[in-house]
């Protein structure tokens, strides 16, 4: 298996060299930290990726949980992780100091979230969601909650779900009906069913945390009727010992990936004794809950960019190492084969992966800065970053999902036959990276987000400030020579995006939401390309003002090599806008239009 | 588990309507045919996959082969299947009648194989190896050989195996090193190993026969030293028995799908004890081999068309099903949940998956017209057909494969979450289809072909041919007034075709191979987009002219619902052009130029 699964001089580049989160330090909430202190943390996690979960990495996806009884068994070193992660701050870690949080921002937590998924993402799930539940604890529980939870929950020992899907309510939570029973007992009884919820139940914890969606009795019906309530595996009662709270581990999924994580099914209040605990007012639940979805979907983003990245370096140790073929200019069958890195064809799936790779993490550490400086700024300016990350989370959770899915194709490809077995771990890679354009949102669901309500949501102001941030990276590269070609690229691209943008406007206009959206799912496309086409000029503008300086061979080696995939991004990946392009600009309708029956024969 | 896994409707649509597999019954060799008795064995061969191969899908990849001692062990299922593929003609349905074959043109064998496929993908490949390595004894073999193999692999008791590829020597030939050494009593010791060799040993037939390429000692260097041999697992003694003939299975491959075909690892020769006997000359083994590698090619592409027709039908199923949501207008959530299929973005992924399908289909069986007509006809017209074939088979073989996964993972993604378990069939599709742009020569392999040989051979003959006969297309297509528009989009898309073909073969005269070839995988994507339009108006044409006629519902909704796929076909996938023309039109260089050391930071 391949030792190494990412780049630190490339988490370093982008942390500090493109998106200078030093300069967060200057702030109050960071002011305790700075690059060397950074850097403590940013080793720390490597050393547990390393050291706890990359060797587990295959072992738990040959060994997935079971259901044994109504509990669920995972790996063993799932345990011995969530210890650590409790002891080393690594649960909730953005949360404050008060609360044993290490109040890191995102940019930093960002990273060693991407360290983690990249050694093993089944593994890394589990303090990732731990985290957003006690945040949401933080923000809208009450100080008992507070209290309660989340010392339990920061220090590794209560696993935190969100606990939203319901068999007959997917994508569509409007529909949910799980039930609230008031009490005047301070808690609510709620009754239910809900599915796939990861880390669900397993016994490498004392308990587990629902954070869940349920409907108050009498509540109105759709979204407006849904509140968030803390429903605990285990209760603890006047004594403060935990009993058992009728949530019921009723099955367990199969899956083609992303094995080492248990996908619980739960059933809730079948004996009418599940206490649940309403946080914050009534029918707010789907608001507070976005808090939670908005991070996991970020969360996905970097887990894809992740597993594509420890694809990549799996593919590129293979092609370095495998003697095949010859040049192409080469007959002589008596000179030696050449590693295939040697071959165009195979260099040109690396730089699609590289490409691809690089160009999410950019990105989501461009939604990390917005983040951080939404938490430290105010007014205006935090109004903007605000809606910049808006708007960017349905493009930041797709792109590398879904470009995430082809890169580690091309990687597998790299292996040919290799590739198909598992004796290298690239076909792990494939099933695990397939769950990413599914969970947290499907890739359609994002595209109606992103097209249907961030472009126009307060008249366009998010869009407006996109167009404006990706202006201002044209106006300083165009001033460095050899980037001017590519800049123009991306004028270029961003008039298309624009042009698209009006002619769907128009459409909209129509008043038919079905003919308006019905390719939004290509207009995500679309958007994530030029989005990450920017983010490739951001990194390119900083890359040649470093070239000027004297450097060492393998700074020279790093600095190139990411020209070459600035440069492959606008050649190969760049020039697919066009066909999107053309077929967004004609709103026909053929998808709208097509009935059921004409789909069988 | 879905019912149904292809649509008999439309292959008729193929065989009669599209391609008049009729027209053939004018010529000798299958003048015993017609369109009943056609249909008879389309039937035969649909019974078998829905009692047989159907019905043991799942539970074949859930249990897949063994090694046990040196014996793999495969589902007991599979002795069953071949004994009725020998009993019913299903091996060699090609071969003469003299033989034990059918004597069917292809565009029928290759019907059934898409229908066994589409039922069984692991299954299917059993008796098409057997079929491959019979008809290449048939070829080239002495009457010795044809008397001593033919009967017992038509009869389904011995197995048939292309066994080339070995541990140094993958996609390049030219370096095994199997080694064959004559002896003075008719045959050849063999000494070797070999990987990779689908059905290479099981326990549910009598013996394995091996057509194996290896090296006569003393031979040239590299492809011109390659001869062909029948190396079967038993030889017969002087008596008639069979005993062993030293090929060791010494290792079983796991993979990620296709799990229900055992690929096994070879030991040839280890007690300097294995008989091989030399099929014609020597050191025409590549030459030999190139027919049965190519019919192995076309059978990748009616594989992959398969795997994602099954795949389709089970989301069309679910998708017609599960209710999810409600219209984009519909904001009241009294109103009840709408089946998926009323989505257009679900409807836009069900078109996307049935525009790839059936246009792949289309093309395949384009291809087995061509084989049938260069079978049947002679001189110029015989050649004519043997260049359409061979410049459209790497095309046939790639675009399925690669289109097929992105439609294939349309298709889980209509499922969500339940896509990604194991309860449904489309995790197992996915992960089946995974090895189509590998075996039988990788995309990248087949790019080199297409650009560097089947284009340019001849002085470009055989890709004129291919204009010639899009043109044909079109020239039926205009005099159609709703084609009009899709007839010039075909133009347009036929002329750039030319255009990137003319700046390729500017690049070419310049006599640098890898600049030439740099971005070939990317023209024969570019060329697989334009002849699976070809196909579609083809069909479109048919399909028009059919809706004159006074028909009934159903019939009305075939051909409507082609019209859709094919409109779908030309408003989304013909667009993508755009996009590879404008990269392949710039020759820069950037994969060649790129150093191995410039991956690494």
């Amino acid at each position: 298996m391949a030792a190494k699964f990412f780049s630190e001089r490339n988490l370093r580049f982008l942390l500090y060299e493109v998106f200078d989160v030093e300069a967060l330090t200057r702030y109050d909430a960071y002011k305790e930290y700075d690059a060397k202190t950074f850097n403590m943390v940013l080793k720390a996690a490597m050393e547990l990726a390393q050291g706890l979960l990359y060797p587990v990495f295959q072992e738990m996806d040959q060994h997935p949980p079971e259901l044994v009884g109504d509990q669920i068994k995972v790996h063993p070193s799932i345990r011995k992780f969530l210890e650590e992660c409790g002891q080393g701050g690594w649960i909730g870690p953005r949360m404050p100091i008060e609360w044993g949080g290490q109040q890191l921002p995102q940019m930093i937590t960002h990273t060693c979230e991407f360290i983690f998924a990249a050694a093993n993402y089944s593994a890394s799930v589990y303090p990732g969601l731990t985290t957003g539940a006690a945040h949401l604890i933080l923000s809208f529980g009450n100080e008992e909650m507070k209290k309660i939870y989340l010392p339990k929950m920061l220090s590794g020992k209560w696993q935190g779900t969100m606990a939203l899907t319901e068999s007959e309510a997917g994508s569509s939570l409007a529909d949910i009906t799980t039930e609230a029973e008031p009490t005047d007992q301070g808690y609510y009884k709620i009754r239910g069913q809900k599915i796939f919820i990861s880390a669900g139940d397993h016994d490498a914890v004392e308990n587990v945390v629902h954070l869940m969606l349920a409907k108050i009795k009498g509540a109105p019906a759709g979204v407006k009727g849904i509140s968030l309530f803390v429903v605990p595996k285990k209760r603890l009662d006047e004594n403060g010992r935990l009993v058992s709270n009728d949530v019921v581990t009723s099955g367990i999924f199969h899956k083609l990936g992303y094995r080492g994580s248990p996908i619980a099914q739960l059933s809730i209040g079948d004996n009418d004794d599940c206490h649940g605990f309403l946080v914050g007012e009534p029918h707010q639940g789907l608001l507070q809950m976005f808090q939670m979805m908005n991070e996991a979907r970020i969360g996905v983003g970097i887990g894809a960019a992740a597993i594509a990245s420890a694809a990549y370096y799996a593919a590129l140790d293979y092609s370095k190492k495998r003697l095949q073929g010859r040049r192409l200019s080469t007959k002589d069958p008596a000179v030696p084969q050449v590693p295939i890195i040697e071959h165009p064809d195979v260099k040109r799936m690396l730089l699609f992966q590289r490409s691809v790779m690089e160009g999410s993490l950019a990105l989501l550490m461009q939604c990390g800065k917005y983040a951080d400086l939404a938490d430290v700024l105010t007014g205006d300016e935090k109004e903007r970053n605000e809606l910049l990350l808006d708007l960017l989370t349905p493009v930041a959770k797709s792109y590398p999902s879904e470009m995430g899915l082809l890169s580690i194709s091309q990687g597998l490809q790299c292996l040919g036959g290799s590739g198909y077995c598992d004796d290298y771990p690239l076909e792990q890679h494939y099933r695990d990276m397939r769950i990413h354009p599914i969970h947290e949102g499907t890739t359609g669901i994002h595209g109606l987000d992103l097209l249907g309500r961030k472009v126009v949501m307060k008249g366009g102001r998010a869009y407006k400030l996109f167009l404006e941030e990706v202006q201002k990276t044209i106006r300083e590269s165009e001033t460095l020579e050899t980037l001017q070609s590519n800049t123009q690229k991306l004028k270029d691209s961003l008039a298309l995006l624009q042009k698209v943008t009006s002619h769907l406007m128009g459409v909209r206009e129509k008043g038919i939401p079905e003919l308006f959206l019905a390719d939004a799912t290509l207009y995500l496309e679309l958007f994530g390309i030029v989005s990450v086409a920017w983010q490739w000029l951001v990194q390119a503008t900083v890359v040649v003002k470093a070239l000027r300086n004297g450097l060492g061979d393998a700074e020279v080696n790093f600095y190139n090599g990411k020209l070459f995939a600035f440069r492959y991004f606008f050649e190969y990946e760049l020039p697919k806008i066009e066909g999107l392009a053309k077929r967004l600009m004609n709103s026909d309708g053929l998808t709208v239009d097509i009935k059921p029956e004409l789909f069988s024969d």
